[in-house]
């Protein structure tokens, strides 16, 4: 047996044995060592970058790595089989993957702002946040000689007479507590739990005195990035809200390589594991810590993800999703309990989980669809969500077409050789002076805060930069020289956003014809959806009267700049609104609202879903769109200005 | 810290660290370490023999232990404080107390005769044998690009039209199984599960060739033993059969050291561990193995056991049973499943727990009282459990009345200075020669095993002989003289049963005044139960037209000799039926019939309790009964001729 020891910037090392010709990569999985893999392991992103400090591997120097790095000790994870002990640094920063755990405090900001605008719509159009949790004071009297109920009964028949039930159901977890409570509050306490029809569900009791709020977890699932809310059941209030990387993202970047690698032997415990334990279990307790309310008190949880993610989390085999004929195992299931998966809540709290409408289009648009109103709206409407995938909806009140595109993770910094997602570090937002052609950025974190890499938003701008500036040409290529034009260790005509000095790894951060490349690809493919959509209606781009943009890209997305590169249409920017995290949004809203809940299954059941892979045209219609703006300039025609 | 070392004749040592002064029958505790205390450790009952093999204890000689015995280093591990590292021998055989498992062949025997009379009779009185569980064979479609609905939804109604209902529940357990096998079968599948009215709830799923049977278990929680079996849901033969002594019996022999024992800081915990984590899982997973069954397949369960096993076994505090106004935390409560309490069955099985009439008639009473039949019978009819407790419901169709009184362990070998339960080397019956006051004796185990102890039928016997030979008075104090008459350790005059070469010990085996005194004061409890309730009646003990007695005591029982020593009353022997373990049988009925469930709910309802300790002239009666056979002999005429 082989030792292999990953050491970390913070925090102990790990130890791990081996076999000799193992992978290194797999070994640190089986190790719970982090490591980014967005290609899954297959050699082609570059991100798994490790050090070599002692001991010697098998591994070749892929084009990812300079001559320089390379001498250095840095391999690629993938690409690595061990042959000796060893002993290897994980670069934290290399690492894009972090289980970043952030509460944010939830009295300001812009982002409460849109999430209560999107609840105010709601409830104005007519669906109000009324739920079924809710929590009641009994004062009973104590058991006697002749008075000889027992404590069940005696709770029983007067929460049927304090909440009008013909059935009060005491599970377990409350039982248990009944005898102890009553004796030690002296007859009074509270009862908190939920209502359904006739019936009651006690799942909580306590000492009357008791004032902690009963709760409820919203949660997004994403691709890349989990965030969810506490919330007061009564009052809607949000206690806290946190945001983690999904924990699987270290079995690959986008949904079809987490699917493949669920089908491997353990592959569904493992993927499971890495979402629920990694990622939801520690995210659901501290946002509980934070707001000082036990688990136990969360008494519903909703959650809106992706319908690879719904398989994925709830543990069901998720192959179905990705092979002929992309029946999933499940649209819409109303089963779960908390318990089922661990989460930390009340065992019997239920998780609804928003309804898929295909393999491409989950609970997350049916959720997000809700808070955009567009069901409500008589203009021609379209939501985009931009994540992983692009989904999309459009319609208006009287029907409603939905598809998603493969947009690659572009968006949240993957394929891209620099990207990386929106935290500190992250250029979000770039201009470039056409005369110098030197760049002014924005970099996510505190003043001072040296840039890392790109994430979305700012690749967005950085490409419609260098296009306006004329430093690339419509397909992409570099037509100017200057000193920010240059080639990187591959090659690769590249942009120099920020030199070694200038940035925090001490390695350039540049972008290149290649991410570019990539880059063009995923905004063609979300143009391209759009357009084929609306050409199935025998419709155009100009019928778009409102647009409304989600997603985690962030609030800071220039919409000038999607146009200005071809990735959405040529309207005038007040047509295009953002509305946030919509998946989460309408999560809350499924939390807090029966009606929420009813109006969300019924937009999945009425939603028309349109598969692009078999729709005529959409290719051509892809293919034309990978250019700046469009092969159609006409298209974009204040781009011509 | 002082390290106590625990050794055994089997198995590897065990260790645990202690402060001095520590009593060294908790440190067993904290050490799993299984000692029997039937008195819980006051010293009064002298089982829990230690021997001191190094290092010191601060340890008294106690009354129990003899000077020799006392010098070879036997200890009483409840009187035995810390004061130095010690290793401490732990004899097996001393340890009355042993988790024995034992899974019994059920196509033959006795008892299984008993078990399937009982069934025949509850089914011949119009209780069918039929229950919710069934399991259906589905040939589905596989989706395609035309037919595309998904898993849950295809097989969701494929079952309502198959078994006719109008709603399917398919809980987390089914779900995360249908999507391989669904694909694995070729969209033929076996569904496993319960109808509840219109519903049904899927609880497992197979490939359609699968033939392994849908499972209940029933289980009898008794103070000291527990009993269980494994059953056919849908044709109601027993695949398996298992008994274990209740881990419980360390924190005391009774259900009130019991009691207190879990009032103290993570009792109730460890309580309950001990019935359910050492007792019932293997208990369970021994019967799954045995019949080839996976725990996933247990569909149901049912629990007979007495009020304060049930509130122990579900973790509800039990304090309010031993205490004013003794009202129990529940009778009858219908929320338990097996994953609340964690046992070997599938996730959403139900466990029914046979409803409590009172702090001291519980389960095992209404359970027992179904299958007695008494219910059902013109005749005066009494029946009686004689456990650890005894229980008694007296009546007809047309009434029922019942009592429990509290005759302590000795029915089961506790109180007893050699008695021990009815395992390998109890002397289960005995007879002894009236001229040479030579026993003969019958003990449990292979041919040729030498005695160990006196179980509770053999105890009848003996002092019933002892009686007979006039060898004791009526008072219990030895009246003739012989070499089997002698004075044991303690100087207590008794009778010689073994001797040292005769036992399997090494140490006689007697039966001394003081035992006798105590077995009289329990027989004493039960007649004068009987003659307590019948007289709150203005009735006496000749209108009992039939006696049915039921419990662990064994099929061994002569009822003529409990008859001759006063414990039951002077009727024709022909009116006495031993009907075994009514609890266990009760249990059984309930999980094969809805029906049988129903009708053991109605009992519990119509039973009315009458509480001996308030009831005027127990006490002169249980006084008057304290003697052989009685103070009035003329209730035993037959006695006189």
């Amino acid at each position: 047996m082989l030792k292999v020891t990953f050491r970390f910037e913070h925090g102990e090392p790990r130890e791990i044995f081996a076999q000799e010709n193992e992978n290194l990569l797999e070994l640190a999985r089986k190790a719970n060592v982090a490591i980014d893999a967005p290609c899954s392991g297959n050699g082609s992103c570059g991100k798994c970058r490790i050090r070599l400090v002692k001991g010697a591997l098998n591994s070749p120097k892929p084009r990812q790595i300079s001559e320089e790095d390379y001498a250095a000790g840095w391999r690629l994870a993938c690409l690595s089989r061990i042959v000796s002990d060893v002993e290897i640094e994980v670069p934290d920063i290399a690492s894009a993957y972090k289980s970043r755990m952030k509460t944010a405090d939830l009295s300001t900001g812009e982002e409460v702002a849109i999430f209560n605008a999107a609840k105010q719509s709601v409830v104005d159009a007519g669906i109000p946040f009324l739920n079924d949790y809710l929590s009641c004071v009994l004062e009973l009297s104590a058991p006697t000689l002749d008075d000889t109920m027992p404590d069940n009964e005696r709770v029983e028949r007067a929460l049927m007479e304090e909440l009008d039930v013909e059935f009060v159901d005491i599970p377990h977890c409350a039982m248990v507590e009944l005898a102890a409570t009553l004796r030690e509050a002296d007859w009074k306490i509270r009862c908190m739990g939920r209502r359904d029809g006739d019936r009651f569900t006690l799942m909580a009791v306590a000492p009357a005195g008791d004032t902690s709020p009963i709760c409820g977890v919203a949660i997004d699932i994403g691709t890349t990035t989990v965030t969810a809310v506490l919330v007061n059941l009564e009052t809607g209030e949000l206690l806290s809200r946190g945001s983690a990387g999904n924990g699987q993202i270290r079995y690959g970047a986008d949904v079809i390589n987490r699917i493949i690698e669920s089908g491997k032997p353990g592959g569904r415990k493992r993927l499971q594991d890495a979402i629920v334990k990694e990622t939801l279990q520690p995210l659901i307790r501290t946002m509980c810590s934070e707001a000082n309310v036990s688990p136990e008190r969360v008494l519903a949880v909703t959650v809106a993800g992706n319908t690879t993610m719904n398989h994925l989390f709830v543990g069901v085999d998720a192959n179905s999703v990705r092979t002929e004929p992309y029946i999933p195992s499940f649209f819409h299931w109303n089963g779960l309990m908390a318990r089922d998966v661990k989460l930390p809540a009340n065992p019997e709290a239920k998780v609804i989980l928003a309804p898929n409408i295909g393999s491409y289009v989950g609970g997350d648009i049916t959720a997000g669809a809700l808070m955009s109103m567009i069901w409500n709206h008589d203009e021609m409407s379209l939501f985009i969500d931009l994540g992983t995938n692009g989904e999309i909806v459009f319609g208006n009140r009287d029907f409603l077409m939905s598809c998603a595109c493969s947009a690659g993770p572009a968006f949240e910094g993957g394929d891209i050789s620099c990207g990386m997602r929106a935290t500190d570090g992250a250029i979000e937002a770039c201009t470039i002076d056409k005369e110098t052609m030197e760049p002014t950025f924005r970099v996510i974190g505190d003043p001072g805060q040296k840039p890392v890499g790109l994430c979305g938003s700012g690749i967005i701008d950085v490409i419609a930069e260098l296009f306006r500036c004329g430093i690339i040409s419509a397909k992409g290529q570099f037509v100017r020289e200057g000193k920010r034009v240059s080639q990187d260790v591959n090659g690769f005509d590249c942009y120099i956003l920020a030199t070694e000095e200038e940035s925090e790894t001490g390695r350039p951060i540049t972008i290149n014809i290649v991410d570019i490349d990539n880059f063009i690809r995923a905004k063609g493919a979300i143009f391209s959806a759009i357009c084929t959509l609306l050409k199935s209606l025998e419709l155009d781009v100009s019928c778009i009267e409102q647009m409304y943009v989600a997603g985690g890209i962030g609030s800071g997305i220039n919409m000038r700049n999607t146009v200005r590169i071809g990735m959405f249409p040529d309207l005038p920017l007040e047509r295009f609104h953002y509305i946030g995290n919509s998946s989460l949004s309408g999560a809350y809203a499924m939390l807090m609202s029966d009606a929420a809940r009813d109006k969300v299954a019924e937009l999945a059941q009425s939603m028309t879903y349109v598969e692009l892979s078999t729709t005529p045209g959409y290719m051509d219609e892809f293919m034309a769109a990978c250019f700046l703006p469009h092969t159609n300039a006409e298209l974009f025609p204040s781009m011509m200005e």
